[in-house]
């Protein structure tokens, strides 16, 4: 199998440690900063350090544009324009919907591993990064059932779980669980700091509620505008349940506020027993009992 | 030094354990559930269980009310008719501007430990619960200081760091760092459901996000409820947070976008830089560098 991986940070570093290591795959990899790339040839993230996308396309059966989101449109573009027609596109962005807008050829498959992104960067990928992590795929309707195959295949052997998933519902899906928590982080830690001058203490659950605030700033501003229309309806919905908890405190009302708060508890039970876990080692397939926080 | 527990869950527990085992105190506890005050004896946090809140109390010089905040204002003032002129009384509620209403003999001092509460009861409590942990104090003017420092001490015997703080002022804090966290998990987790059913995956930050989202239903809402001026006022500065963010994403202001993200990763590093940490065990007063997520 030859891949060729656009993008040697965290995620494309850890697809070529993992590809080479778990699926024997020969990887030829390219980056714009000429130090990463010379850092993924070190670290074995690809066989071969190339000095143009081009050469890194060369007859790559599989070939990954793992970009930050604001620069994946013309990459994608360029990498179909550069390689064969047996050859499958894909890209690892945080936002689906923009790409499938663009209408392109069906050899392109959008992607989006939920791996971890705290540590951006060559020097944390790692060849177990993929392991019980969720991958969506989002086809589209002329995606030949090969090329789909293909993918899939290499993300299961990456260590992941492949799943289709339409682009706008997905991009919805990543508003609710993953862009509104860090709006919600970013809010809470300004909010608190504006409240306690000097800073005072703070707990633990405020720690981990404030994890994500203020991440990779340059990349996550281009996420939030990447997916601006359903994260703004995401706040929005926020905005209507946050008014709902003032007023049931504004009046008191005690059954309102429990039964509000229980519901949170059943919700969080719910939605982590269903859920696939990436971050949890011991998960079997996501359809455990109740997980402890 | 002669110490009375009222109330032997996961705090007073733990203070019990602290206090025989690194401040060489005799535990007189009591608790409205037989089964907990037979624990607490059994676990080593008492050294005599009594049948009822005036034995315990008997010739205490530190008695400490760990119920519920609901249950305090009663308990308290309780406690405070059945100790001798010589006897302090503290309490470990999460809020303290109810308590301070009430106009108490300034024997009583209002003490809230930032200490873990997410398994609660006897069963979990521990003698290093409080190691590295604030512990707010809230004295009133007449607070005698010899009072104070007598229950300082305790404290500090118990491993943790005692801060005098005004009540209202402590309450505005926790309904930033405390109640508004909760708040926010809460509506983080019934909007994902209600975004994706069935549900779908959620990575580990949304774990992280949402982890006190639930937390002890009963308990809770006597909280929020306690705290319901200042925890309401937090809301509506929340709002429009909230509402610049929507803003910036509706209009695609990538500059306001950017400098709301950056400023968000500054005020959680000057944030976390300036606090005392009850979780991380290296901490060395609160004053070191940058602390990792």
């Amino acid at each position: 199998l030859r891949i060729a991986l656009l993008g040697l940070g965290l995620i494309g570093g850890s697809i070529g440690l993992a590809a080479r290591d778990r699926a024997k795959a020969r990887v030829s990899g390219y980056d714009p900063d000429p130090a990463a790339l010379a850092r993924a040839l070190e670290l074995g993230a690809i066989d071969e350090a190339c000095a143009d996308a081009a050469t890194a396309l060369g007859d790559a059966q599989i070939a990954i544009v793992a970009a930050p989101v604001k620069a994946l449109p013309s990459a994608v573009e360029s990498a179909l324009a550069l390689t064969s027609k047996e050859c499958v596109v894909s890209d690892v962005g945080s936002t689906k919907a923009p790409l499938a807008a663009l209408g392109l050829d069906t050899r392109f498959i959008g992607g989006h591993p939920l791996a971890g992104a705290e540590s951006a960067g060559i020097e944390h990928a790692r060849a177990d990064l993929f392991e019980g992590a969720t991958w969506y795929l989002t086809p589209a309707p002329g995606t030949p059932a090969t090329a789909l195959e293909r993918l899939g295949a290499l993300i299961e052997e990456l260590g992941a779980t492949p799943l289709t998933i339409d682009p706008l519902e997905h991009d919805r899906l990543m508003a609710c669980v993953s862009h509104l928590p860090h709006v919600f982080a970013n809010v809470l830690v300004s909010q608190a700091l504006a409240a306690a001058s000097p800073p005072s203490a703070v707990g633990p659950s405020f720690r981990d509620a404030t994890r994500v605030a203020g991440a990779n700033p340059l990349l996550w501003t281009d996420i939030y505008l990447s997916n601006r229309a359903a994260l703004a309806a995401a706040i929005e919905e926020s905005l209507q349940r946050l008014r709902e908890v003032r007023d049931a405190l504004a009046s008191a009302d005690h059954d309102a506020l429990a039964r509000w708060h229980q519901s949170a508890e059943r919700d969080r039970n719910r939605l982590l027993d269903g859920a696939i876990d990436p971050g949890d080692a011991n998960r079997s397939g996501g359809q455990t009992g109740p997980q402890q926080g």
